[in-house]
């Protein structure tokens, strides 16, 4: 059969279509872009070397290129309190906020009995023995605020409730912004469980 | 500061974010994906060598990697007939329908005033040097059923009306699986105009 576009074009086209959220209309609009006006070799080698010496920190499993990352290796951080997060990204929402000098852990992952994700496909583990070995004062277990978040969060709890350490949950509530008509029953409903007092 | 995350990681998220209707959330997506459980240095790999050897047809202006494309070097392909399409995509939308066995020819991009882009910005003068010199029978005008196409369209009808070509538009109508309730009544009004006899 007689080739329509070259070769190389074709490919990209495929290759793209393969990632998460991207349709084959996406994948040709996004190599077209890169063809005319993008600079395909600069993305293409950032992605070839995407994987390069890339391993997980030792002490929190997030992304790292040394032994401990360098979030862990930071002096300046807090070492007595320990975010609990679901995914590496989920440190880089954290972050964000400026508001948490801590360290982290990376479950990768949330229970999930339907996907057959147990205790032990987590890093739950290791953050049991990290607590144990390095004593911090507070554990604040920032999983998100779906069903199976709720439930990791609820069972590391448990199991750290022989053990001298305050355990947190992000607070959940009305999101900034939201009107008080629109807001979903559940979150209205904790959020009025949840009220703080005004202190005038 | 601190490195949140390592810089391949970055790097990838940012080279992401660049391509249109990628935000950078689905950058961090998609980077996620790719060093969790994607091919990112075939990907890479496959984007490193996108512009390798790329030319445009000298004959048709799509893409290419001879002097001549495929489609234009195919014997068995209709020289009498030509599509002129916006672009090179455009191309792969018609074969798609396997019921054009003619030859191309890319326009890259329409008349466009708000844009400055005017006759000589396109192929136009190529299109009628190659009307000239290989006397087709028919040009099908295949451009977009918009504003800008209709108007590209137009003008090319107007430089061959000398010229002893038939000059034929892609149909206007109610796209197939379309409610005659919900349709818009600019299309309705073309279906109704290029309406077609049925024969019993």
């Amino acid at each position: 059969m007689t080739q329509i576009l070259p070769k190389q074009i074709i490919r990209a086209i495929d290759e793209f279509a393969k990632l998460p959220s991207i349709g084959p209309k996406t994948a040709e609009r996004l190599t077209m872009y890169l063809v005319r006006f993008g600079d395909p070799t600069k993305l293409g080698d950032t992605l070839a070397d995407l994987r390069e010496g890339l391993r997980f920190c030792a002490q929190c499993h997030s992304f790292s290129t040394t032994e401990l990352c360098d979030l862990c290796q930071d002096p300046s951080r807090d070492a007595s309190l320990i975010a609990v997060v679901a995914q590496p990204l989920d440190i880089v929402a954290v972050e964000r906020t400026g508001s948490f000098h801590g360290l982290y852990h990376v479950l990768h992952g949330v229970l999930s009995p339907i996907d057959g994700i147990g205790p032990s496909q987590l890093k739950i583990d290791t953050l049991l023995t990290r607590i144990h070995a390095t004593d911090p004062t507070e554990i604040i277990l920032a999983t998100n605020a779906t069903v199976e978040g709720e439930t990791t969060a609820m069972y590391i709890a448990k199991q750290l409730n022989q053990h001298a350490v305050r355990v947190s949950r992000l607070a959940q509530g009305m999101p900034v912004g939201a009107d008080v008509e629109y807001a979903d029953q559940v979150t209205l409903a904790r959020a009025l469980a949840g009220r703080t007092e005004i202190a005038v």
